[in-house]
């Protein structure tokens, strides 16, 4: 049996953060969380930085350190999303104050150091929210750039164009610079798009289950989601609604779950009707050469499936 | 019974184009040809002009009027799409030269005059390819825009991305600046866009059913559409393909069989990776107001019995 | 002696628009003006005409036809500057309506006839405003651009920068993409930007001696003189202000009063700040072929001493 | 008699940088430079780390500690200018390779760490290349940005244009993401643009007396500058050129020889034509509040007076 993976999560909770959280908590014979990152996005970095300390706690795991990155976007003022996540960014559950203390340093100086001091190809990031933290550390230490395993990213948005404008997904149209650092890098890349987490739909079945484990992650997370598919009830008009982030997770757990196709992706910084877009090139009609797998479906039984099992052994 | 619709048809010929004109003769009870404009595009101007005035022919109609447009997009140079239809735009069939003579004047004066000399709100104009003369005829004569009845466009895409771009559909992508002036002009706006004609399919039975009506108009008609759709076959690998144009002349003959959504629509003109970008905000995540009604949704069966009918009565 | 040259002046009158007419009714040995197509811009196109026929008039030339040509510009909403010319665009005259009716037919058509009617290279085209009619003319029907004899235009800027943006000048920042379907067509073209008008600068004591030439038009052209110039004492903070648009008439006349270097000019269409700019590679750091000869330095005393010259022969 | 005031050079050397550096330390009584950072621009890292040690060297202080800082743009791919400033970056002068070790920790977390450390308002950053080392910084910890006294930064042109494409000035050209996240900061800014430092011309006969001094400083000086005037050579005619960055200094040194103005300025990011030009609205035409003072005239005999009053202290 081979070692777990060793990864870093970036991350800005947000309730569907949390969710990919504890699910690669829960996870330990697959992946091993050398750290967490946090970053301003779905709310202040203040809040992002607690949420994911509040998280770990709730999943049992203290010791993972978290360490807090930018509080801002490389290039544009930050926007946040509270009228999806609440005041909080975790709306719906009742966590005490974190008691564990925050990682020494700032989160930019966490990937590099961890990635310089690992083997080359070890180390893979795992970006739940704008890609702040990580692009900045290839622009302060490019060095870094062959030393990272994969990139694995919640953000974009092709034939369903974007959440947050007609044309862009809310983790790229934060950071857009951000986006076009890691996309041009020249790592391997995987991208979860709204494309695909759209189909990852959360039923009331599947959430009276995870409420009914009786523990404190299955309550809780079941708050959470609860507060957090009101958003997409008043949108969509159904009671199914997606959780984004844990599809980063769920794919390195499973990948056969999920398939997509290798394509060009570029993304637009100077439009003000698609800044922030995803250019995915599906077709392959620009010839241009790919920089990037684009998830596109997944088993949505078997994803939720395997996020059931894994949280039921979560304190 | 109330009298036909009277209708200018823009378009640059082109396959699909040429169903579309053939639809619209088939139809007289309902629709009023008073004239055709002919645009570059698909393939240059002196193909377009020579085709619509070859299919009007094909159709028994020598006596409508064609006018010669513009020979270039407004502010971009000229890209055209042989490799779609051919060089002469209508590969497939085999039509004899046109024997009527040109209408006199330009198509961008046929457009204003037509406007300018009718009661108000009595023409439709239907572009089926670049906006070009549309909008020059906007700019050249402000007068024209409260005139019109309605103008009903193929052009776009939004869910479905592009066709010639990631980003861009081809009419909108050859002229972004004549769709950005049409589409912030203020007039009744009705977009057919690839989202809607990709589920137009020309299935092979019902070709057979064109040819087998053993006119003229079935056999050609029937040659036409099928090199039209080798393009297709080789980009989707299916033996179904969609014939774009005519979803403009099924929507005034029998709007019931299109649905759509009415959405604001920005068209992109600044950006490389997505010049000619129809931004359909669908969800309405913008709150800008609506301009346009955006068909998404069509009754393929009853649309392409619809063409046969109509077809069947032409020579 | 040579027949004298034979221009269309396309104009937004404006002040220093009504001295370029005047200019070149005063040299009929040197010009034969054979129309004038009026343009919205200073003011909207209903002025313009109007105030294009009354100088024409003032000048003792009612039999020269004004055609009203566009009302906007080709992709941008009208900008006007009343706040420079006031309300009327000539204020600070007094002049009677025009008697003489307008020429039939669009300034754009004007346009194009007039080229394609005459020997190719025969006729010269001097835009004092938006370069919306020439650029329509060439979109229309692009067989008149290789018929042009020259192309000579006020508009644009360099090292002056901008005189309505920081960066770009009024003439082309109104009509940004017409001014681009000139500078990329391949026609022979002579710039007069601000960086050359800002140097034919009137004096009191010039002001003076058109005043005391007792005629209407000296009267008269003293009149719109002072006005205009109260805007640019305002600005600048001296008494001495610039007539921008006689320069393209005296370039015509005296060429070597002129200097200026042969480049390669691009309008920027894309950006909000810099969209309208003339980006003049004057150092050729591009290595772009010249599209273009820029005027940057005149003969001030010369240019001011010929405009006299010229206006005194005038009723 | 006050304490000198504390700065903080970042810098990519460049014979013009060096000369700045060099002014710095001559000047112990007005400047205490607390450390220098370097950053990719006019040569890569590699080499602009390596001369900044080497020109502290020549300038007798080996003690000042140089941080290497980012080797690229935040956003864009790094362009060098090996035409202008020679392979090494230095050419033109024999130096020592440096004896002295790097600071420890990266020039970001350089400038980070003294704001933080230090009082605010003590610490003044003097930026001589692209800005990549600030606007990380910025963006990597906010809280810097009201720490800062002053940001004096050469870079950007107006009337005179760009010196590396038509519109835009090297350093600002080379990264204009970092310039837009330092204008937009709020921080208190000046900026020294080519057209001041265009008027800050070095003579024949200022050179002769560098290289008079007979110090080590002054010749290689010497050797460095005539190095660098060949091109401006080539590019001017003229045996006179400018040395661009020590103004910067000179303008910490003596403000009273420096004229400019209060105004707006922003950075194009999006255009292909523009990018990275520094939009300066130097007649306040925008109505958009200063957060520059840009810097226009300088009196060049005193200023170079001066510098070799300074340079002359050195060994």
């Amino acid at each position: 049996m081979s070692a777990p993976r060793k990864i870093i999560i970036d991350t800005d909770p947000g309730q569907d953060d949390a969710f990919a959280i504890l699910l690669a908590l829960g996870s330990p014979e697959d992946l091993e969380v050398i750290g967490v990152t946090s970053v301003a996005g779905n709310v202040p970095l203040a809040r992002t930085t607690l949420n994911a300390q509040m998280v770990l706690e709730l999943g049992g795991r203290p010791d993972i350190p978290v360490y807090s990155g930018c509080a801002r976007p490389m290039v544009r003022a930050l926007f946040t999303a509270e009228y999806v996540h609440g005041d909080s960014g975790l709306d719906g559950c009742d966590l005490p104050s974190p008691t564990a203390p925050l990682g020494t340093g700032h989160g930019v100086d966490f990937i590099i150091d961890s990635l310089m001091a690992a083997e080359p190809g070890t180390i893979t990031i795992c970006t739940l929210g704008p890609m702040t933290n990580l692009a900045m550390a290839m622009v302060k230490q490019p060095a870094i750039v062959p030393r990272i395993a994969e990139v694995v990213l919640m953000g974009g948005g092709f034939f369903e164009g974007g959440n947050t404008t007609p044309a862009a997904e809310f983790n790229i149209f934060v950071d857009p610079h951000a986006a076009h650092v890691v996309f041009t890098a020249g790592v391997k890349l995987t991208m979860v798009p709204i494309d695909c987490t759209y189909k990852a739909l959360m039923t009331p079945a599947w959430l009276g289950e995870l409420r009914a484990l009786g523990t404190r992650t299955g309550v809780q997370g079941a708050g959470m989601a609860e507060f957090y598919q009101r958003f997409g009830n008043q949108k969509f008009g159904t009671d199914r609604y997606p959780l984004h982030d844990p599809c980063v997770i769920g794919y390195l757990l499973q990948p056969a779950l999920f398939s997509g196709r290798h394509c060009h992706v570029a993304i637009d910084l100077v439009s003000p009707l698609t800044g922030g877009m995803t250019v995915v090139d599906w077709w392959n009609v620009t010839k241009n050469p790919p920089n990037c797998t684009v998830l596109r479906e997944l088993d949505n039984d078997a994803f939720y499936a395997l996020m059931l099992e894994r949280l039921a052994r979560l304190p």
